[in-house]
């Protein structure tokens, strides 16, 4: 059964209970039925030393399976007070994939010794891992796999698959390869229950496999986890052997990742922010964005110095400005990512670029006017004020459909220049929609006080 | 092998020849051996008699796999050109959860006159499903399952696999039941291949299992999906029976729908708008929040009104204007955004909010140091004003540390409150900060000018 809050707690008072006692071995009784996702909860409460005992009460491979579990931050925490052996022999419990990301995650020095002391089979492994980019499904995929060759009979498929089926998880395909490790065919494990042992695998297999290219950007490999409602991909290099497999487990990690950094992105911060806990660091992610705006709004200073006649002539004017702003940023932003968001998700088709333009113009029509003719109304109810009221409801209009247009076309520029449109959600839309729309507000005003 | 961009439009192209010459049997055998994901992108280019046509060249179960894939919008046209028939026909040969979706998804009328037209078990099936709210486990699961009675063996276990191999997808697990249906445990296929046929289920099974209560929200069972990295789990009641079972390839579905909500928020519109191609409807989505912004932006008219005389005493104020509102609202709406994704990812533990706090402070305070030191030294340089810069540094600093204070405080009083904290990412906080940071500047200038 899964853990729920109000169980997660109970079951962290009673770790501290058994910890108190010293009473390992009742520790260890507790621990053992619980999914290693559940211990690392109750890890994440508990302080170094005590996640430590823990780890050592547990067998080197639930402890492996809970390391996998922990969020990165307080794992690498973890590793460090763990002696080199000990990590050593925890990697070798772990699918290829989450190895790496612990080897990697490990300070430069002790990385160094861990990778040292691992058997040379399993360094390789890693090594040749480690080569891939992070962010591509070599990345994310991992070695383990099992694969015939093509002279094989069901019955061997059926003995490979008994020898690894400990070590591998989530085996949901054997594969069947060629004499180079090319990949030709597919069998579902359920196949190998449904046909005779002795006929060749071959003559059973799908051989109409979808496959991964092994440097394939892993949203796009979401993309295809998503089209296809696949549950495990093989993953093949450019000449077509298989190198791995990628299971649709890590595609949610992916997806929750992709999604923290288009999120995080539309207010100018990281990604890797979320979650962190330095504040260097956090300041680090979002200062950047902060200056930009700032330098951004300077320009709107001048643009006021430029037009300070007319301010000076009829102060109510500046009564407006940050609804003229706030309006046209409002209107930008909503445009840039929902077209964004459009693009990510595969539904702009590059030959309705046109209609998904004009369509944009009409609700920015629609909305301008919506809001032109409430402020209108409240400017003549308010100030009695029929020219302001006229040249307030004439700059909503003109200012919505500005930044709408900027906020549709920006992105949908990028994304042609092979630049991720995703950057012009963030306050560069919003900071542009401002200073566009203010220029806007004072022309049309000082024609009007003229 | 997936169709890439370009196969899709040579595809598409060689489609349209094969409808020109009317070749229908050309035309089956091109469609055969594509993926039904493929051939509704296919489906996507072509215009709604051609889709028609399409479908009709399709087998009916080829032709039900490829109506689940098409996008809503489309599907929901291509339906209603199809005869009752036709849907029923199609409909048969969908999983439950897609055959609620396609029939919700109807025009009432014709709802209504294909429900009629259903065999009776399927339209209890139908109307069992149609119980559960859309966005609960109740509302994705499907109720296709492979159960066996705890009396039965494993050979009972394969034939009944054997049986509904064809009828059901992704098949991973037999479930175990007592005589009310209730779940005991649950057996992985792969088991099956390595146990006796003659041993019982009872006690190959597995009876630790995770399951799913049927009313849990969608974005729960998805972060159960993330938490126990499995592909398939069942779906119970409140009396521990077994209702269905909830696949991996739905989550996908969930976490990208949710996604779309989180950035959708953000900015003040819909999830729906994403997509969506009616002009009204995205201005209606988009709308309620710019209004609420715009009276949020109307509070500081009034505010700079009543610091009238401030302002005409000194015009170079209202040249930062923009720039510190500008501030207050992204320092807001990034400390908002980054917390409310650490609360939806489950990264913020309750006894630790006194340290969020603390950290957001810190943080702050060294953003607002660092912007107002460089606006100090431009506006020194520009204006040769000292106190003006020194007023400014001092805003900057203030402005940001409430709005951060805010956009941090809020979503997690508000996830105390068990209101979704999403809605403090809106213009909501944007515009609060807005509002704050405009009466500490003037609240600042007026002193400053005394």
């Amino acid at each position: 059964m899964p853990l729920m809050a109000d169980s997660r707690n109970t079951a962290v008072a009673r770790v501290r209970d058994l910890i108190a006692q010293t009473d390992g071995g009742a520790l260890t009784s507790f621990l053992e039925p619980l999914h290693p996702a559940d211990i690392a909860e109750v890890l994440d409460a508990l302080d170094q030393e005590e996640k430590v005992l823990i780890l050592r009460h547990l067998g080197t491979e639930k402890a492996a399976e809970v390391l996998t579990e922990v969020d990165e931050h307080s794992g690498q925490a973890l590793l460090a007070l763990l002696s080199n052996t000990d990590v050593v022999s925890l990697l070798g419990e772990m699918p290829s994939d989450d190895a790496v990301d612990i080897i990697t995650a490990l300070p430069p020095e002790k990385s160094k010794q861990v990778d040292a002391l691992l058997p040379s089979a399993e360094r390789q492994k890693i090594h040749d891992l480690m080569e891939f980019e992070e962010d591509t499904a070599g990345g994310i995929m991992e070695i383990e796999k099992v694969a015939v060759r093509e002279s094989a009979t069901v019955q061997d498929a059926i003995d490979l698959v008994r020898t690894l089926a400990d070590e591998i998880e989530n085996l949901e395909e054997v594969y069947v390869v060629d004499r180079d490790d090319r990949l030709v065919g597919e069998i579902p494990v359920l196949d190998l229950l449904f046909n005779k042992p002795s006929e060749k695998v071959t003559d059973v297999m799908k051989d109409n496999v979808i496959t991964v290219p092994v440097e394939m950007d892993q949203e796009e490999v979401a993309a295809l986890f998503g089209k296809y409602d696949e549950f495990v991909l093989p993953v093949v290099d450019d000449t077509g052997k298989l190198v791995g497999r990628i299971t649709v487990d890590d595609i949610i990690d992916v997806l929750e990742e992709e999604a923290s950094e288009d999120i995080a992105r539309i207010v100018g911060t990281q990604e890797d922010e979320i979650g962190e806990r330095s504040p260097i660091k956090i300041s680090k992610a979002r200062l950047p964005w902060l200056v930009i705006a700032m330098f951004g709004q300077l320009i709107n200073a001048l643009i006021m110095n430029h037009y300070a006649v007319s301010i000076e002539t009829f102060i109510t004017l500046v009564f407006f400005i940050p609804l003229v702003i706030g309006t046209a940023g409002g209107t930008g932003i909503q445009a840039a990512v929902v077209v964004v968001r459009e693009i990510a998700l595969g539904q702009i088709v590059v030959t309705q670029i046109g209609r998904r333009v004009f369509r944009e113009i009409q609700v920015t029509l629609m909305n301008g006017l919506v809001l032109g003719v409430i402020l209108f109304g409240i400017v003549y109810v308010w100030l009695g004020d029929v020219g302001l009221g006229l040249l307030l409801l004439t700059t909503l209009v003109s200012v919505s459909l500005t930044s709408a247009l900027m906020g549709t076309v920006i992105p949908l520029v990028l994304n042609r220049t092979r630049i991720d449109p995703a950057i012009a959600t963030g306050p560069f839309i919003t900071v542009l929609s401002d200073i566009i729309g203010l220029v806007i507000y004072l022309a049309y005003a000082t024609f009007y006080l003229s």
